[in-house]
């Protein structure tokens, strides 16, 4: 049975990779309001393509992106919902990509565009494996429901709307999120943390235009070096967040997390090789891997004001901003890291400024157990497809569904990601190596048989 | 003889406007090179002008933009050097002007176009004036130099590269620049105090690209907040300037200056209606106009990094950076600045990253004195066109020319203004009033006249 897949998968591996490449060609930007025709087509093309393998697929309408559900009955009665998402990051900074974000290209066996990993590619794997169940097994191992977003890089709230309101028809067994990474090339993982985030943009505004900064400088208070006095008050030099209570909730890992991290002997020097930094950097007192999956951060996502063209220009800048996010940590709460970081920057402002925050959506953090019918069905999966037994891992980023699932539907999520700590999601030459995705095809088709059990 | 002149002024008052209108239209930006046509047109159209009114005239090529070089002898054996610069300011923001800053447009009897003030309408007050005494004197009172620049905007070289070579040659016996403001609209000024000035661009270069604020957050230095924690390190919340050594050579001020700022009786309240902030701001310890007369500061001009469009991007940025100048006052040396900033730069920047700083032209702070015959001539003239003597005053701009004619012809420069503070020099909507205009043709022509004697 087995070897009838995993032959399929290998027949069909040129097509495969060229159906992927056709939906990658949807410039899918949740974020950017133009693109809603081309995020619209993206779903639509999908839907479509579920219907030819014999799913019951739809779009649904929910206000904001729509939504692709699909499903189809299988051999047992047992039912696997996979979410994922079919929107993608912004392309910029366009300049720095080396072929186009949305002309999908295949250099050295690894696959360029927006999307390969995050999340098209991954979602992808799913659509194949259940493909290739079919056509070599005649029906599914079970049940299979595909419920897909179109907002989850633009913080939309339609997906969690929808659930909410199908909650009682939508009862799964288990759910399956491929929007994670492997722990390197050769490890698989399963993970069973990730952090929550929350973000703001604050704007100080001082004179009502750009002025002479000869005439006027001395005189009044300067915006972006106001921006820059509030950023730095907010994070000590040593990397710690220096908003008052932000620690609070924070829970300390466990002994077995701590003893389980050190063991998986992150390559601190091969980090800095591939994102080319003199050193790494941040809080005191915790390793990296532990700064990365188990700690709160507070990032400067983009900062702005005054001149930025060629050369000086001698103006005291009529308003600066910055867009900054932090991403948290069980038991932190979004909506109280907000009010906390909205009190502190009202604390700390000068009154010869105006100053606006802005926050957007947030999102929880989450951990799911490492035990269990699901995890242990999905630990034989990966070990018959990769021919060793996945690292429990944690992650750094964010996937609000996640909490979203375990309030509405009362179910852990099983993260199992296929792509790479380096494939650039949500930067420029974003990839996926055509070995992870073929890996991941038939690692799809394996969890999907040993859930049915 | 004054009466006459004034007629003449006050007959061909709208043809003066049109001819000012027509020169300001020239986008004369020295610090873009896609408008070095356009300044040199602007610089030959001046030619063309002075010639009409008698002068020999031409462009001076030395490198650079060219340099307009303009001569008459007059019936006394003395020779006043009329300094001036026809570029102008880059418009942006372009958004914020109420009309188009190439298309002078007079609005309640104010003029409001790029160059208005600075410097085109000033520099215009002087061609005018010569024009008056011609056609009602049938000559000039003294011998009238103009020496005028195209790169007064752009921190150039070409003026004082040209000086030094022909320092033999031109041998003024008084110099004069209008490119500061009166007092306020009812007092006029003689300024004898300009502050130097030294600016930089600093860029901090982290990852490679900008990449995923969740799967990197915490393990490396982000730019743009190693941007916001220099900048912090520069400047005190209180106003002062923290790089050591800053203040060192800084002259205080004498008694008599600081009596005679408390005598003008500066207006904060005006000023922060003018510029719509909330408060005033600066070093501790010293008033307004000391603070913008008297004492250096630290301002940004630019901030830069990241993501800075609609809404959230979750993105660590690969690099952010600053473009930062500090005005300078006696006895501050902007060389001597330059490296006591860019060692403070060095001393504190994270090993984490990497910073680069880059330095553009300085200019030296200048005083010049308030006594002896060209003062008192330009204290005459100030007062017959005005009815009332002028005040001593200081300006935060600077003027780095008037340093260079100190020290290569040995001259003091009168500095004497026709616009006001909130003209909007180097901002958007910049003006000129047209009683200003007419006022400032009035005093030129006094003021040759009291000079020829």
């Amino acid at each position: 049975m087995t070897d009838r897949i995993e032959s399929y998968i290998d027949q069909n591996r040129n097509r495969f990779i060229d159906e992927l490449k056709e939906w990658m060609r949807f410039p899918s930007v949740s974020a950017q309001r133009d693109h809603d025709k081309d995020t619209r087509a993206c779903a639509g093309w999908l839907v479509d393509h579920l219907k030819n393998l014999g799913f019951k697929a739809s779009l649904v309408d929910i206000g904001g992106q729509p939504i692709v559900r699909a499903s189809k009955k299988g051999m047992s009665q047992r039912c696997v919902m996979i979410y994922g998402h079919y929107d993608v990051q912004p392309e910029d900074p366009i300049d720095q990509w080396q072929t186009p974000p949305f002309e999908p290209t295949i250099r050295d066996g690894i696959l360029y565009g927006r999307g390969a990993t995050d999340d098209k590619g991954q979602v992808f794997t799913h659509v194949k494996a259940v493909e290739s169940l079919l056509k070599t097994e005649g029906q599914l191992p079970c049940e299979v429901v595909f419920l897909l977003e179109g907002e989850e890089e633009s913080g939309g709230d339609a997906l969690g709307r929808y659930v909410t309101q199908v909650k009682d028809e939508l009862r799964p067994d288990a759910i399956v999120i491929s929007d994670t990474t492997m722990y390197d090339e050769k490890t698989p993982a399963l993970t069973y943390g990730l952090r929550g985030i929350i973000a703001f943009e604050f704007i100080v505004k001082g004179p009502g235009a750009d002025v002479h900064s000869g005439a006027y400088g001395g005189a009044i208070s300067n915006p972006a070096m106001t921006v820059a006095q509030i950023l730095a008050q907010c994070v000590s030099p040593e990397g710690k967040v220096l908003i008052p209570h932000f620690y609070d909730d924070v829970a300390p890992l466990e002994k077995w997390e701590s003893d389980m991290f050190r063991k998986l002997a992150f390559n601190e020097k091969a980090l800095m090789e591939e994102l080319n930094v003199p050193g790494l950097h941040g809080e005191g007192g915790f390793s990296t891997l532990e700064r990365l999956w188990a700690r709160p951060t507070f990032e400067v996502n983009g900062i702005f004001g005054g001149y930025m063209g060629e050369g000086p220009k001698t103006v005291l800048p009529a308003w600066a901003g910055a867009k900054v996010s932090m991403r948290l940590v069980p038991n932190q709460n979004p909506e109280k890291i907000a009010g906390l970081f909205e009190a502190f920057i009202n604390s700390i402002k000068p009154d010869t400024v105006k100053v606006t925050v802005k926050a957007y959506d947030g999102a929880f953090p989450s951990v799911v157990p490492i035990v269990g019918p699901s995890v242990e069905a999905a630990t034989r999966a990966v070990t018959r497809a990769f021919g060793k037994a996945p690292v429990f891992t944690r992650e750094g980023g964010s996937i609000p569904v996640v909490s979203t699932f375990k309030k509405v539907l009362g179910l852990d999520t099983i993260l199992i990601g296929f792509g790479q700590n380096d494939d650039n999601a949500h930067s420029p030459n974003e990839k996926f190596s055509l070995e992870d995705y073929q890996r991941g095809i038939l690692t799809s088709a394996h969890l999907l048989q040993e859930m049915a059990r």
